[in-house]
């Protein structure tokens, strides 16, 4: 086995979930997550945590929604509820071989699903809670490289000083958390969002691993205007091209897409919540060189922002409910970020630097 | 895949264990049975059950002892014991790659973790439980067959008719309900004990798959005289060669094993349950041919007792408690089993075939 995933493992244990004697520790996997779940489970038996690995294979999800008479999609897997209460960390490792197994799937049957089991995606949260991903064929194959060159990527992006990044994350934290408003100014793009009385989160490699990404949680009813994401957004598989959002008083009051617009109906008609902002994110992390089709990684590149419809996180005073929470990303090469009409960052380059 | 995975999974949701909606299916796998586990799954899925695999690879629970410090072996997994208590249905299937993974581990570590867990056992058995098994390379080495071989063994065990098995079984289970007093005798064998208002249960395919035997638990101090295995007993990947035990007031007064034998005596001194018979079970599945080393199998042979130390089943109305529960064969071919001193069953031929 490639000694990194050992690595990797260890990283989550210590710096992201720090466990510790009498932890309970979830695991969940799919496809390629079994050797990164296997070397979690032995690194947190060590420190005296208590592992266990949820296995559910990409191709089980989709034959679910294949076999699944429509209304048992409201059933709630009760044990899977205890499981997560009984839990102190949970690590859901991303892993599936093929990035468009759910492609096919009716999305009205996916947020249908996700509104029943939101309840577990709330519980996780107030966890100690680590997404993460292994490198698999079908995520290679999204950022056109072969599995090796891949593993490179995630690697690259994953086993840097979290130390020292952290100590350049918490400077753009600072000057968020001392704002009170921000405008996002870009090509297409006239966007404005208070963020008065939120707290600004850095997200070094505790929550997400790769980390490199400072956010927070705008005012519910704040944003106003426009913008337009370069990068497409990704749902199920399915790639959703040149979005664009319209805000008023909050709430997403037009939007269009170039490509899959239905999708992007569907996910912003999910429920109240789902039409506000739960997130603004500004990407730090410079050892991601490429998009590469993948949120997870391409929300952390240093010059992009990103904004996700649905639910807030708590941790930056976030109040907004909903059973999705959906990022999308925007380069902002060439583009501004202002706090308070002061430019923070232009064209990618932070006024501190 | 194979098609017969398929209906080995419809033989559990239906036959087994019967789920029906908003059952909560907990299926436990390790290396080979996540093609099964998948199948159950999807079956469940079809009926309205809420489906959840754990999986834990073998060599990670090897892994486990290597690395966990021994006190940290008496922490108690809650959120699995929380997982079990909150599920109605309990599926484990034995899939190990290798029979022999945790053959240098140990074993009072290993009885030592068996008595933590314990409580999420006896949970276990509270549930509609299964326990199956898929075919693998090291089951299939063990009983000196190719994989393809073993799997043809496997299936033919397990896809027969169970409805018509039950009819045979049941005429057996009337007889040990009718009678007092079991003798069984053998070479170097001569045991009786008491079965007085226990109650004789025919495992067909619900509890085991495969099943095959009618099983019962002998009155706690009644067991006296001698019993000699002539098929080894296997623990951990051990075998344990020609096992004699003495009982006197229902406990083991003397023993002795051929090869192994610190490891026979770890599984005695477990705790006072361990040195009492908490079942005896009589085999009835003709259609498993040979002795394979692998008790789920050789348990069920038509010409062969096999008795169990510690935990007794409460279907049976046994009260003896144990962390353990671990079965020993003999072929009753010559031999003999008496019911109040009336033969039912001679060289593996019963009274009334």
């Amino acid at each position: 086995m490639d000694p990194r995933v050992t690595e990797h493992a260890k990283l989550i244990v210590t710096y992201s979930t720090g466990v510790k004697k009498g932890d309970e520790v979830l695991i969940m996997s799919s496809d390629y997550g079994l050797d990164l779940a296997s070397e979690i489970y032995k690194e947190a038996a060590k420190l005296g945590g208590s592992p266990l690995i949820i296995m559910t294979p990409s191709e089980v999800t989709r034959a679910y929604y294949e076999v699944t008479p429509e209304e048992y999609l409201d059933i709630f897997p009760n044990h899977l509820y205890e499981l997560t209460k009984a839990s102190d960390v949970v690590v859901s490792i991303r892993s599936d071989i093929n990035t468009r197994t759910l492609g096919n799937v009716d999305s009205k049957k996916l947020t249908r699903r996700d509104k029943t089991t939101r309840k577990i995606q709330d519980e996780r949260l107030t966890k100690r809670w680590c997404l993460t991903q292994a490198p698999t064929p079908g995520f290679a194959q999204d950022a056109d490289m072969s599995l090796k060159e891949y593993e490179d990527f995630v690697y690259s992006a994953i086993l840097i000083d979290w130390t020292k990044q952290r100590g350049q994350m918490e400077q753009l934290k600072k000057a968020l958390d001392a704002a009170d408003k921000v405008q996002i100014v870009g090509e297409r793009t006239n966007l404005t969002m208070s963020i008065k009385g939120r707290n600004a989160v850095v997200g070094d490699a505790t929550h997400n691993v790769p980390g490199g990404e400072v956010y927070t949680a705008p005012v519910d009813d704040s944003a106003e205007g426009e913008i337009w994401f370069d990068l497409p957004g990704i749902r199920y598989g399915r790639e959703i091209k040149g979005i664009r959002l319209k805000f008023s008083g909050g709430e997403v009051v037009d939007y269009s897409a170039e490509t899959n617009q239905e999708t992007l109906k569907s996910i912003i008609e999910t429920d109240q919540g789902s039409r506000r902002i739960g997130e603004l994110g500004i990407g730090t992390n410079r050892g991601i060189g490429r998009f590469t089709k993948n949120i997870l990684f391409d929300e952390k590149i240093g010059d992009a922002i990103h904004l996700a419809l649905g639910n807030a996180y708590k941790d930056c005073g976030g109040v907004n409910k909903s059973a999705i929470h959906w990022d999308m990303i925007k380069t902002m090469k060439p583009g501004q970020i202002l706090l308070d009409s002061k430019t923070v960052q232009k064209d990618g380059k932070f006024a501190w630097e």
